[in-house]
């Protein structure tokens, strides 16, 4: 049998984390050694690391948190795979640094939903063979802000790679303001709002006679286990650290 | 067997007209008795039509001669099938009035795409029961107007029946500037443009835990003769004119 | 003020009866009365009906208690809401004689998503009008049946009005077998099963030219409560009982 | 001003052969040096070749003459780009090991349509992560045979990398047979035959709680083009033969 990998939780009684503990007892090459009680001096949380002696450290919880929590995982030889967006570049270039030094694997994601990771990774791929592309985003209509966050990260990720140019007709006129959607560098980004809807994104790319779509729905926070699982696996062989799960794909 | 339909064609020689005359070849039920001929005086159309004897003429050339040609098939007791948008309301209603006076059938519609103008349709019984609804309309590049005609008459059938209000959420922001669409009474309207596109339309309904889509997809002109074929049979039994093929769907 | 309504709900503390409660917490039209206890003696349940004086009995309990409590609306005056498909013929057929005697209203209906009743009314519409037509259904893959229930209803009402005929190329073949799906009265459906589907189904249409599809996700039992809330409106406004809620769309 | 590319087209006369003519003409990195007549000696070809001086020949005619062609191309250092799906392995073989030998770029490719070629690509990266798939594709009527060959090659580069395992409810059954699709190396692939459609691909794939899907639509013949130009640019930089257009995509 293969060797187990050990796993500590931060925030396991979290929503993100209660799901975490549920899917580490689903997979029989992972072994869940206990929540981290991290509410309590960096002093008792070592001692905690030292008696559970994990091998990775899975953590959702603040940005604040997470940042002590990873230079103590430095001292004891424990990986983290942290989802958050809070820290400061500061911060990640300073604990980027300070992974590499010690030769120690490392994982910070935004986003765990391994379809949206592979959803943007294509569309960045697609987007130097067909330039021309629109991106449809649709989710709940409790949402405040459009594009969403994912569109945004999304049409980053494409702008950087695809030819530069302004799509549509030259002489194209809108009848009613909006209609042509959210202008991102030369392309465009609609953002559907409905009930009944959670969180969706179609990147279309057309060209001569053909179009490619790539869709990713999302139906609840379950969604991010089998990218937490997947990280959990890769930084044990990584010896630094890596942000963002799009490049552990390959 | 049934009794045949007879048709003569006005404009045969044009795009769509080659269409329908391939399309009544088809089917058996239907006798082309021959291009009517109308660039020619009135008296030499009367001749023709006196001579073919055809039940239905189907008459795709342009606004002014469709007009001059539903006149003198009141007077052969020929029933028209036209396809144009461009007759006025004042010829409309005198035309209206004179066919029910005669009880002859004839239809008039701006769109024979049996599949549009189910989704339309549609559209418009769906929003009665899930009044939160988002379009989305895709065509190719070239075209110049956002959004197209077909998604304003399903906003128009749609505004209709639903009941009033202001779709998403009160205080939702766009972080750029057309991202939620073109606003048509309450709803969203979203235009997307890509080679590749032909035309097509997806009115989306959202409901609580739920969502129904009707999506139309056309790509060629071929699409219209289903609708054609359809009008034909129908102006049979009609003792007045009807504008609009969805009048004749139940 | 409109005439508020009143409503009991038989199996309250079931997972759809606790949905139905929260939903009429939610509508000022509507007033709930309380939970009916049905596991008592039926004088009980009359002295509680007498006791409430409910107009409505929404009842999401079984099939045996079901056709009890409908016998005992009648005497009391209430208009039962049912959801349930197992009740028999003979059951179903004395009850609708009984309601209709008694010119009282009753709905009973074994699918209470709006939005698959609007799918199942439009696919058989459009059956009429573009017979060449294929259902694809989409569910978790824990479902042991294929295809669904929903997707032979669907079929079903297709069949009624589609013009009879063997879809696809004469002499087409499959070169793995069942890659064209199950043969349903001469069209296909195609059961697709997948981890992160929840209940989809897509009905396709093809003619010359052009596709039609309807499409409805649902994604949890909230999914019910709207077409709960219509059918509780629409029962004050019947004199018999009505079978399935496509009865009540126009 | 970069350096251009000079094309010569084999069967130049044919439909593929047209559109290539045409699309050389929309590129001014391209020039088209002329159509190279191959019903001749191949003294003759060999004449035209030497005259024409074009770094890379286009070439959509019959396998017999392309493997033909090939071989004169050797000797002219003419890089050849081939569309063709009918040469024998051992030619491939041959052709393989000489252009090696030569330190010449050719392309050889049984499908151009670039939206197809990332189609397939993605669906073979994302099976590593999300085993789970099934793929629908969708097809005019008039095919005789399914699932299509775009589906088997779809189908055969997932089995190739994905996770192996029946997929599915172990007790799952089917009330009518083929409901579930066939049978591929333990996941399941369904084909629409429809009017109105033409050549369409959707692989969905599956996971807690999310699903992604790849789809690719084709409407004509002109969704070659792309990939055509494509490959142009890239033989110039190949120095052996490359057998598919996925090679060039990173």
């Amino acid at each position: 049998m293969e060797k187990q990998i050990r796993i500590a939780v931060a925030g396991a009684q979290g929503r993100m984390g209660q799901e975490v503990v549920k899917m580490l007892g689903e997979d029989q090459e992972l072994v869940y050694t206990g929540a981290l009680d991290t509410r309590v001096s960096d002093e008792e949380i070592e001692r905690q690391l030292a008696e559970m002696k994990p091998d990775v450290l899975v953590d959702f919880t603040t940005p604040h948190t997470v940042y002590r929590h990873m230079e103590l995982c430095l001292r004891h030889n424990v990986r983290p795979v942290v989802g958050t967006t809070g820290l400061t570049p500061e911060q990640l270039e300073d604990l980027t640094a300070r992974y590499k030094e010690a030769g120690l694997g490392a994982i910070i994601a935004p986003n765990f939903a391994i379809g949206a990771i592979l959803c943007m990774k294509f569309a960045a791929m697609a987007a130097k063979y067909m330039p021309h592309v629109e991106i449809i985003e649709l989710h709940h209509d409790k949402k405040l802000d459009a594009p969403s966050g994912t569109a945004l990260k999304t049409a980053e990720m494409i702008a950087a790679v695809r030819e530069n140019m302004k799509q549509g007709h030259p002489e194209e006129k809108e009848t009613i303001a909006g209609a042509r959607g959210a202008d991102y560098d030369g392309f465009r980004i609609h953002s559907v709002r409905l009930p009944g809807m959670v969180a969706h994104q179609e990147v279309l790319f057309g060209a001569t006679g053909q179009t490619l779509s790539i869709r990713h729905d999302s139906i609840n926070r379950e969604s991010f286990m089998p990218g937490v699982n997947m990280a959990i696996k890769a930084v044990m062989n990584l010896n630094q650290l890596v942000y963002g799960l799009e490049h552990l794909i390959d």
